[in-house]
């Protein structure tokens, strides 16, 4: 298969944070973002691989910034690597004020997907080939990733771990 | 008020076509297509205005395409023309295929909106300045669709309809 | 087939307005009124053919009245012209002052529905029959319209709509 | 206050059954069609008072016959009885079949709705003064039913119920 | 079939009460409880039988104490006797206090549902054995309220109906 | 503050899973589970602290089996760890087997909650007692993550998270 490049999966979803999706302080519950974040990545890994797409995990995901009721939210999710048949999503959540029209980050997090076909196993998808700066230093962190989500996992020994290892020794 | 450009109010809302939302040949409502439509179109006058903005009135809305279950929808929504305290703005929507990933056109539409203050009353919004082809003829277009609307709600006399007189003679 | 009057596809959707389809100033969204008129509508015109029908067009709206949170809100929608496959469902909107009991006007709207059979083609429908004056006077209107929208999608030369020119010479 | 007809607060909802809201039968949840009369019957109790109202109890419902996703349903409210803030609102469930165009009956349901002020105190309603037989035949029955109500929840005995009593001796 | 017992069904909802499920009074809309009840009930049939279910009827239900915005709600809902295809469940719903902790009992009510196979022609269920003093007693009286239902619903004759009589003489 | 029990935040919710929920191969979308999961964690945390919680973090969740349509879902959440302000929850999720009544662990899923007062500002939370060794076991773990996840977020340095730190060396 041939590679393809993160742009081509990048896929956005702007709306308003609606009343009936928000907590008693008037804000975004985080299990809504969550979920439109889910929507999004899905989509971006739907279009690297032109496959059905599951959610294998999400990773550790802070939410730093409250998103008040009404803002215009901005989930931006793109393909950062892809591995033999998942691959790593990197999403960036904006919220924009509207008088001033500036744009704050809000939140970044990073689901991994695997593609299926119809009865639901596993297949390969296409290589990616980073190109920004920032898309090479997520590629590049995917990695790394992939090891921490393996040894949380159970799956990996930390100490095969090289590239997390490096972190801590 | 400093003008704008269309690009500056550009809104992208790409999401699935979920079951709850199609008709009983698995496609899409239309009406769900005029809500998802209405929310970009709005978040995209809210963005030229930095305004609270109410919809005034849709044109005239084609369906020609049938979007089936589980398609990936894209509507992209620009503000077209500025006038007074009201935005034309114009809506492109795409559908695309997961296999070849094909992006087609599925539907056009155009919807007004004014900005208005807390209290509900029309405030002054910047003017636009189109910069692309397509931004021109759609910025020259939308006077020919603001005089047939003020005919078709008995605003204006046929007569008095100088643009839009012009079609038929 | 045999003629059927506009009484029989008559569909009536009262319901109220909740929160999470209101806008910053607590009023209806214009996309959800556009949605429930999609329902009631869809609703009439499978009533006048008994088939499956879709959404082909929507004409001009215009929104004159804001809807407040809260509001009983009255959807009317009846088959107002049926041509050989696609047929004209006019829809009047009124909301309900509560104290007063008072019902007023909020909207007109004028969508048309093609009837399909299982596989999606078009199949033909009984023909109507206007009662009332106000039915006539829309059955008339109707063919106007159809004209105005076969000249905007470029399928009849503004030349032809005869009916149509008579209004601007 | 001046007595008020039934036919004044009659409130008619027809919408679709739609996926989402179907058991794994594809057919309506009970608790949805319990939702859908509760909003229809508020609305009626709404129009009789002209206050808000909340729903008070709702009566032994039963669920005869399975509505198919799709279906064209039909819920019709209308206040049977008022007593002094508390209104009895009678409620007809009807389904119609596509090809046929046959309505029938699907259930019955009695609600009862108390007036309330802005904080949530009881007020007083209108009398209403039944026209149809149908509409006498319900008026009367609404007393033997809230004797039973009474009964059901301590608040009178069984031996006061005379309406009631009659019934078994 | 080997008896169960009432624990065995046992099912607990806990959720908040969201903007967009109340009324004008910010309190749960009685509607809104009585579908997350029956989603409840249906899941504790299901346990019982292990078998589709489907909702036969709803006890008479009072509404005592509004359940205001933003609640800890939880519904417990229990198998309380099993007829021969038919279960009686058992419905508590408590309100939590944020503040103290407390938790008061909101609501009760009794549906009935019935257990089917695929074509959803009514099939046995297991018999039931209660446990606790509660559930004893809610075993014994559901058999007065069967008759109470069948009487109601004119398929038993009130003479016939020899615990509900028991009540009255 | 007097210490609390894990047991007294339990919180369960059994749902269904709906259509609308579910992915083009029928099983529940990951971000709708998400979505339920930060729910139930949310009332687990507000009934420790008896105050507003907001989501502060998601730990690195797994899906490691696919929920049908039509499962019944269990998401079990328990506070495992309080921190001065913060609160760990651990949240277990099961699907059943409607035929054989089998429970089966879907899920396991960890979310930081922070108590704020009513402007948002975070206050103290009561401290946490285990009782169980499985309550005690994730007493204890929840210090090493909260060390991974100042790591990550760039707020402790690898060399100072000693108990993480253990886990490589």
């Amino acid at each position: 298969m041939e590679a393809r490049y993160p742009s081509e999966s990048c896929t956005t979803l702007t709306d308003l944070v609606l009343t009936g999706e928000t907590n008693p302080l008037n804000n975004l519950f985080g299990g809504e973002l969550l979920a439109r974040m889910d929507r999004a990545a899905g989509i971006a890994a739907g279009r690297h691989s032109r496959r059905i797409v599951v959610t294998a995990s999400v990773n550790h995901v802070a939410f730093n910034k409250a998103i008040p009721l009404g803002s215009v939210v901005t989930v931006e999710a793109k393909v950062s690597r892809a591995f033999r048949s998942s691959m790593e999503v990197y999403i960036d959540v904006w919220v924009e004020d509207r008088q001033s029209g500036d744009k704050t980050k809000a939140n970044e997090a990073i689901y991994t997907f695997v593609a299926v076909n119809e009865s639901g196993t596993p297949v390969a998808v296409p290589p990616i080939t980073p190109e920004t700066p920032l898309e090479k230093e997520r590629f590049d962190a995917a990695l790394r990733r992939k090891q921490l989500s393996l040894v949380l996992a159970g799956k990996m020994k930390p100490d095969d771990a090289t590239e997390l290892k490096a972190l801590f020794i």
